[in-house]
């Protein structure tokens, strides 16, 4: 009955209206009318509930105003999601083999997950981290989405002309990345930044030559938007001290041409609790502050061009004495333990909030310039990195609760929201007037936050989604394993309002972008005979009639077709131990008209969409009869969609 | 201004009410009836709508009624979703590795994955098609869930105390498996169905010997419940011709101890597209009817216990002339092609759809068991199994639509609810008066559909989900592959409505079974050093303080634990070489505490929820430093929570 009473009066007043007026309404209405109420009480829901809901349900075929890409944390993938109807329109395979996409099972893709090796070896997982769109003046444009692996270093490009996974590259110098992947602001770079200190070579080194050997980095990874890809060869490094460096944001309008890091290692503190030392969490936190790293990166490339670096692995590393030498890096103190990083729409302001303090400092970009011009240093750390004066670089302070993490800017001036972590709440304040406006609880322990456009030079104002790390009872129980909590806010009205929680039921969906819908202008279907990881005519395409199975000593080729509902060819026979490569070309053309093919035995498996051409390879190296078939449900006669691949032994 | 329209005058009427009243009423409520207006105005939002958001909106905390259990299709995975939430709460790793869940990175899992080798080859992908709840008096208990994998014909049981899987079997005689995996009514046996026929053995013999030596199945899994395993030795088949069978269901009621299985191809037509011949589409449709395989396996079970079977592959087959010889086996015409076969709570009808009739036909057992009875039979089919006359076997047929399928029970007695491919629709009949109620389009090309206890002794009604392969322009656009899309629909009126349209990220969700969710009864967290995958005390379970690392020539073994916000160890030195052995305990109590563990390099991740124990095991064959660190974002100090593999030359 509890929730009844949460119904108000009013609302049956209203109701009584409506059943007065029940003999001269159309009926459908008065029977919705009387409908509603008795929902409302059969379900427990508020008024404030039918809202909420009023505000997120999407009907049948209506879109949503905003796509929001979330990491897939340690399921290595990223996850596609529609705000405000909070439903999850695609899984994306980025770092993990993805059998649905064919990702990881066809030859296209495996070759981009090649170039995400480990030292030659093959990684079948990641930790996704932090998705960002690319700009074009400081704004998402559409095109593509960045994210970086935590657990291996390296970063991914996925194509927003289908939501398919372009490239991985792996950073030649680190082997842990917490920091990355963002973009500057016309996706010159995309930058990423070492988190777990450890030789830049990739030798042995004590970890008491953890002062002199171990090292942190920040590489940006130079773009080239016309194919589409990173460009290894023209990307580079700079070499940090072993200071955990963290999250990484790009400056923007006055700051643009610098990037801004902060770190939580600044003790250089190692562990070691099973010897009996404290452990890293209480020996990495034991100073005051930590370090923001300010890094002109217009700079490096510079010095990088004039040829001022070292190459390490193969790639090009500006050092620290080159950098310090030449006015390119900056320290300046930060209070403890830093996560967010922040710059503000006009770049000017650079809010930095530390996990165990319980304010945002928020920095003044003009006044950083102004001292790094005048040369006006505190000291210098002991890579002889210059040292700011927090104080002279500060435009202010603010309290905001225990545990801040990261910021989201709004459409207002000056309005932003904050993620506090030990509070689990979300405040909403003014960053040039150091005012806190407004707090709302969030469910629980909420990570990072996202508005709409809410890191670009037009915040879109709107929406805050808070992403909550814990969701202890918020859902349905399915054992110890729960799923992580976006929570919907309303953020229109002058209080924050949760409309929606919505489970994330894969990975720790680390942090998230989101974009204006109509930013994104994805196909419908590939030309004819296209591959869909380099998105051009596959020498490979098959036209209907022109199938054929080509016999070479020891590799049977087959240029096959898909269309509904067969497979040409139906039959392949071939020689135990031969080379097996198909070749299938989806011939349809009407929308969502996807095939799929899957063998026996070989781990093979392709998604064929319209237009599609695919490619599996394996050895037939066992004797016997291996039926493949169509995976997707295409057609009535869809089941019959199949074939042998018959081995003579 | 369409959607306005909708909106009807009464509706303002009732709004103006409010308006009028504005003085007067409490602000709050007066702000929400005119903001729900507003936000409808704005949404475009009908009444309707309102109506459907009402019966679907959940707000925090709120715990959804029914818990749906979706395969995954080719992704090779399984969904769950709250109902009528319609909100994903765990995509589980069943035939695909997931490293979200250390599935397939950890030891654990990896011996799980490990009894789904096929010819002894490690297969990274599976096909689930239908998942049904293990049973007890032919009603869901909430226990396990079993699925196939269509690809590879295996079977997975799932534990749902903690949503994991705990064993696949590959069966030895299968290459191909549809129709799976189905319970009888207390889950003796988990049915399995060849899908493809193939030679049992897994010898090569050429498609011409298709009649001769090609061969279809069913296999009876025993289960084991009490070990919460399937008892692959106490399992057999029963051998049958190679007529494509498909799905199952097994005889409840008047019909416990038999099981009903239908098949596409009674031509045995073997196709040769590439070679000229006609596509398997049409050879394998050009007769009028296939066959419904009627099998009493209590019958087989009793052959099997006396011996009367072969040994095909070191699994029991009752060969079809023994079934024959021991009246286990009979075959009725069905028309073209079937799909769905589905029986009636009481277990007297059996609903068969044929796709390419537009009928469907509702057999009665009764009759089949007398004709059965009297051996009043019309024939025999090539391998001498008797043929039932169809006309005498029906009880009726009923003309639904084009293409229907799949069929599920209301809790009002002789209501069904079919799906109708072609004409992409759910229709309302009575299946007993053989009349039409009512008929809702699905959007689109439905495949199955799915209710509450649906294919229980118990269905409780309420909701139908139309499984609709293609969401063609439901969603945004993201590309040429699609999600599938779920529509929730109110079956509580006369008329159905639709409620909601749920988009699936992630493979073809090919079916789903939902279950009342009072029934499940999942663990908050493990006992203290709980192996995940056995459910039982690990012997490598680590209690706090009683840390080490054990070395041996070549083996470093850690026994180690994990607890808010460090790892212990945080070093680990070995020799390039060595086998490297981590046993973590999760030392935490506190629900959703979840930690995770993650190596650098070396393809090795686990979850450790609260006090699960789980182990990695790898050869460190690459010097260097290689971090690790906690996956999970578990604290305020979780980036601090790692450590460093130090391995030396």
């Amino acid at each position: 009955m509890g929730a009844l009473k949460k119904i108000s009066k009013w609302w049956y007043l209203l109701v009584a209206v409506l059943i007065i007026g029940i003999f001269s309404v159309p009926a459908i209405t008065q029977q919705r009318s009387q409908s509603l109420l008795a929902v409302m009480k059969e379900r427990g829901l508020t008024e404030k509930d039918i809202l909420a809901a009023a505000k997120t349900y999407t009907p049948t075929g209506k879109y949503d105003p905003y796509i929001a890409i979330s990491s897939g944390g340690q399921s290595g993938q990223l996850i596609v999601y529609g705000v405000p109807s909070m439903r999850i329109l695609k899984v994306i395979g980025v770092f993990t083999p993805e059998p649905w996409q064919g990702y990881g099972f066809d030859k296209e893709s495996q070759e981009i997950l090649d170039g995400g090796k480990v030292l030659g070896r093959d990684i079948k997982w990641g930790d996704t981290h932090h998705p960002h769109f690319s700009e074009t003046n400081g704004d998402y444009d559409g095109e593509y989405i960045f994210v970086n692996d935590k657990a291996h270093a390296r970063v991914a490009v996925i194509d927003l002309s289908d939501f398919s996974t372009k490239q991985i590259v792996k950073n030649p110098i680190m082997k842990s990345d917490h920091g990355g992947a963002f973009p500057t602001p016309n996706t010159e770079y995309v930058i990423q930044a070492t988190q777990y200190a450890a030789p830049l070579d990739n030798k042995y080194y004590p970890i008491t030559q953890y002062k002199e050997k171990y090292r942190g980095a920040l590489t940006y990874w130079k773009f080239d938007r016309k194919k589409g890809k990173i460009d290894e060869k023209k990307s580079f490094s700079i070499e940090l001290p072993p200071y955990m460096q963290d999250l990484t944001d790009a400056g923007k309008g006055i700051s643009d041409g610098w990037s801004f890091t902060n770190s939580f290692n600044a003790e250089m503190y190692t562990g070691g609790i099973e010897v009996g030392n404290a452990p890293n969490e209480a020996g990495m936190s034991s100073g005051d502050t930590d370090y923001l790293h300010v890094v002109n990166w217009k700079k490096l490339e510079e010095l990088v061009s004039k040829g001022q670096y070292k190459v390490i692995n193969g790639h090009r590393v500006v050092t620290i004495d080159t950098a310090v030498k030449n006015s390119a890096l900056f320290l300046i103190p930060e209070p403890k333990s830093p996560h967010g990083v922040d710059i503000s729409p006009d770049g000017k302001y650079i809010i930095v909030c530390g996990k165990l303090d319980t304010h945002a400092s928020v920095f003044d970009f003009e006044k950083i310039k102004a001292l790094i011009d005048k040369k006006d240093f505190a000291g210098k750390d002991p890579f002889g990195i210059p040292i700011l004066d927090i104080k002279k670089a500060l435009h202010g302070q603010l309290q905001l609760g225990l545990g801040p993490l990261h910021t989201q800017f709004d459409a207002q001036d000056g309005i932003v929201y904050t993620s506090i972590y030990v509070d689990s709440a979300v405040v909403k304040w003014d960053y040039k007037k150091l005012k806190v406006l407004d707090k709302i609880q969030a469910h629980y322990q909420i990570g990072h936050l996202v508005a709409p456009h809410g890191d670009t030079v037009k915040p879109h104002g709107k929406y805050v989604i808070a992403l909550n790390k814990m969701a202890v009872d918020r859902f349905n129980p399915i054992g110890p394993l729960h799923p992580q909590n976006h929570q919907l806010l309303d953020i229109t009205g002058d209080k924050m309002e949760l409309l929606y929680d919505l489970p994330i039921p894969i990975g720790e969906p680390h942090n998230v972008s989101i974009i204006d819908a109509k930013l994104l202008k994805p196909i419908i279907r590939y030309k004819l005979g296209t591959d869909y990881r380099t998105h051009e005519k596959s020498p490979h395409a098959t036209l209907p009639g022109k199938e054929k199975i080509v016999r070479k000593p020891g590799v049977v080729e087959v240029f096959g077709t898909v269309i509904r509902s067969h497979i040409n060819p139906e039959r392949l026979e071939v020689k135990k131990g031969d080379k097996v490569i198909i070749h299938l070309t989806n011939l349809e053309r009407a929308q969502d008209e996807t095939h799929g093919f899957g063998v026996y035995g070989y781990n093979a498996h392709m998604s064929l969409e319209p237009g599609k051409m695919s490619t599996v390879e394996f050895i037939a190296d066992k004797e016997g009869v291996f039926p493949y078939y169509c995976t997707e449900f295409c057609s009535a006669l869809h089941l019959e969609m199949m074939g042998y691949l018959l081995v003579k032994p």
